[in-house]
């Protein structure tokens, strides 16, 4: 079977073993390798239809590659990526491809870039998101790195990917780790979106008493309007699940501690090193922190009461304009990090085709994204989807709605910290004047640390 | 001159020759080092009065100083550290002592202790707060490191620094890195206690129309009462000075672009790796970002409006109350990542102790801190200063108004993130059920990261 193979795929896990389906779906060769035997053999049982094939050892696997070589790894992030590279390197050659297609932090694929082309080997850091369902169906493909050699692939990945009006959810991204990085931000955007809806959900169950049924006919009816999303349609069905065990609603089952795998926090904290502001996603991290500590909430539940300020119940169209309100911002958040990120890192991005790619396939796929492709392909250096036309009128529409919400959710105790960061950040973003003057001064008070006026320009110091 | 003097300090800008001239002051010899002439010169001159000398030469520097040598860094932090070390290694004596009075980053240190203790050379990094005056005056000291050698710097420091109640503001923090830690995290608390600040100077100024001088009275009353502190205490004195190149007062002169040295940003980071909730601190650090895009800002006034939902202004009482609950919370946030540092780091930190020196000397200094000192006094494991009764019995008393003041800004269209942000933490915090369930309910349904249950032990996934 030597040179026979379009695309080999190493790691047959669920994404991977999907996602080789996928390819093999679309017509590509594919062989799978991954050490347990087991793996390989559900590959090819569940590929028995296509032309697809699996081995246990290396050396098989790459003698049964064609040339030159298109390797997607699918294995976890971090170390078992440096030792899948160090299996394969003394039996690769000149011109191979190896795509890492995991969730791996940007700076060690600029690592292993360097490494690799040293060797006359390329390397893509290629972010992947759609989960399982996405992997075999249709995932959206965010690939960076050398930009010549993504032409071996990219039929491959076009035919592989989820499409929207016929166009692929895929696009090369940019230079070295922009793959990685676009896909890190856009999980980003993904803790925030969930963030949200969940603070909508507390804020319906907690604050105006809604069930689990009315819930899901609320998000089944949002999602077929301005927040049509996959993790909309996701909440409707989620909340209609019955468990197998109780027999109750299922959500009502499922312990409130969120884990997290690391792509939030490093958004975030990419974002402060960037100096580029996004609280919501910075919340959205914090509330998974603060969910882990169960005890101690539970301890101060029992000693703090709930407070009711005595604001109007907010409707459900009150609700679903909040969250499409904070939708668009933590968009706005995130495409704002992008574009510090491709001037910062010389990734070359192009906020047009992100917006277009991310239409299908991944998790934070929704209609919106369509109305932020046109905002950027209208203006490609537009610096705030908060400053373009369209958003700007719809934002004005809605934004009163996002305040009764937070002002509700604050007067009844319900913590909306995802909102709120929301509601702050817009509010400012418009301010012209912010009260960080008087930080200013105090940091020239304490530490002489000295500041700008507003009259002339210079930088100035007083003795206080 | 040789082996005459105590101390040395190397580094002799305004901070360095102010700590030198304290520490003389307190009859400790002392000799300076810097490559820079004219600050030797004027730290002779100033320190005429005291036995103290300097010199732009590092072999006389050393040779003058008693064994093992004390001699403290007050240099940038970064690569000057380690240069002034690699200049003063080949000269140094085992047992000699370096500390390093800056900024560094914790894991600078880390590199630093291990790379001079295998030389024989201990190395500590001690954080030091209170700007120029407090290093002329008082400051407070954190100092960590090896604590047996601390013992030969201890009265030395204990003699320089602030003094509440005759107690020093200085004391062996713990291991390793711990000193720059501790130091961290209260340039991180300091960071959320002036985005606070600021925040209620808007609410009053935008929100209700104070004047200036309606504020310097305010901030003085309060700084008589529960919120005594040195950054209110410099607040009122910020809104009284008159500006000297327009007669204006000078805080409406000063630009509203906060910068950042980095500390609030590192400590927020760093919370993000420890999984723990600082989200006053981190929208201090956003705020400072977004105040950066003035030019985005002032673009986006011109296009929004500014609400008004009709809240009734608050009074002074209430926002007073606001700003007391939020700097409670804002400690109670450092004060746990502190906690969770010293198991991950194996530092060994006392919470009372932390809290102890910085009553007097330090930009945070509160007569709050007096009941944190407490509140770790009576019980040394209490999970958050929130869970204390005293803090209960005050934070239950408050809250209401808390809640009051972001309603209204929310309503008025003031960003008021770092608020907003204390009481959904205060509100997560006290909650025994988050609406995460959703969210873990939401990672399960596509991405099969399986969830806990609230019935019964063991991890679960649902075909959903």
């Amino acid at each position: 079977m030597a040179d026979q193979y379009d695309f080999g795929l190493v790691g047959l896990g669920v994404m991977g073993r999907n996602f080789i389906l996928n390819v093999a779906d679309h017509g590509f060769s594919s062989m799978g390798l991954d050490t347990d035997d087991e793996k390989v053999n559900a590959l090819k049982a569940e590929g028995a239809h296509v032309n697809v094939n699996g081995s246990t050892d290396s050396v098989t696997f790459l003698g049964a590659l064609k040339t030159p070589r298109k390797i997607m790894l699918l294995v976890p992030a971090g170390k078992p990526v440096d030792s899948v590279i160090e299996t394969l390197l003394p039996n690769l050659e000149k011109g191979d491809i190896i795509i890492d297609g995991g969730n791996s932090y940007f700076e060690d694929t600029e690592r292993r870039i360097t490494y690799l082309e040293e060797k006359g080997i390329h390397f893509f850091g290629a972010g992947v998101s759609g989960g399982a369902k996405g992997a075999r169906r249709g995932p959206s493909i965010m690939p960076g790195g050398n930009k010549e050699a993504y032409e071996h692939v990219r039929t491959i990945f076009e035919a592989a990917s989820a499409k929207v009006n016929d166009e692929p959810c895929v696009e090369y991204m940019g230079r070295g780790s922009a793959g990685n990085y676009v896909k890190m931000v856009h999980n980003g955007i993904e803790y925030g979106l969930m963030q949200l809806i969940s603070e909508i959900y507390d804020v319906a169950k907690k604050g105006i008493g809604y069930s689990n049924e009315k819930l899901a006919h609320l998000f089944d009816e949002w999602n077929r309007g301005e927040l049509q999303s996959f993790l909309v349609e996701i909440t409707a069905e989620i909340f209609k699940k019955k468990d197998d065990l109780t027999g109750k609603d299922l959500v009502d089952m499922i312990l409130d501690k969120a884990k997290q795998k690391g792509t939030g926090k490093w958004t975030s904290q990419n974002a402060m090193d960037l100096g580029i502001p996004i609280p919501t996603v910075d919340a959205a991290v914090t509330m998974r922190a603060i969910s882990a500590l169960k005890d101690q909430r539970v301890d101060a539940d029992a000693v703090y009461h709930t407070p009711s300020l005595g604001n109007d119940k907010p409707d459900a169209q009150t609700l679903e304009h909040a969250l499409q309100f904070a939708y668009i911002v933590t968009y706005a958040q995130g495409m704002s990090q992008l574009a510090a990120a491709s001037k910062e890192y010389n990734y070359g991005l192009n906020l047009e085709t992100i917006a277009k790619i991310w239409r299908g396939g991944c998790i934070i796929r929704a209609t919106l994204l369509e109305d932020i492709r046109k905002a950027f392909d209208k203006n490609p250096n537009l610096a705030n989807l908060m400053l373009d036309d369209n958003f700007v009128k719809t934002l004005k529409t809605i934004e009163g709605d996002a305040r009764i919400v937070v002002q509700f959710a604050v007067g009844s105790g319900i913590p909306v910290a995802g909102l709120a960061s929301a509601v702050s950040y817009f509010d400012a973003f418009r301010s012209g004047n912010l009260p960080l003057n008087l930080i200013q001064a105090q940091r020239d008070h304490f530490g002489s640390h000295t500041y700008e006026r507003t009259d002339r320009e210079g930088i100035f110091h007083t003795e206080w």
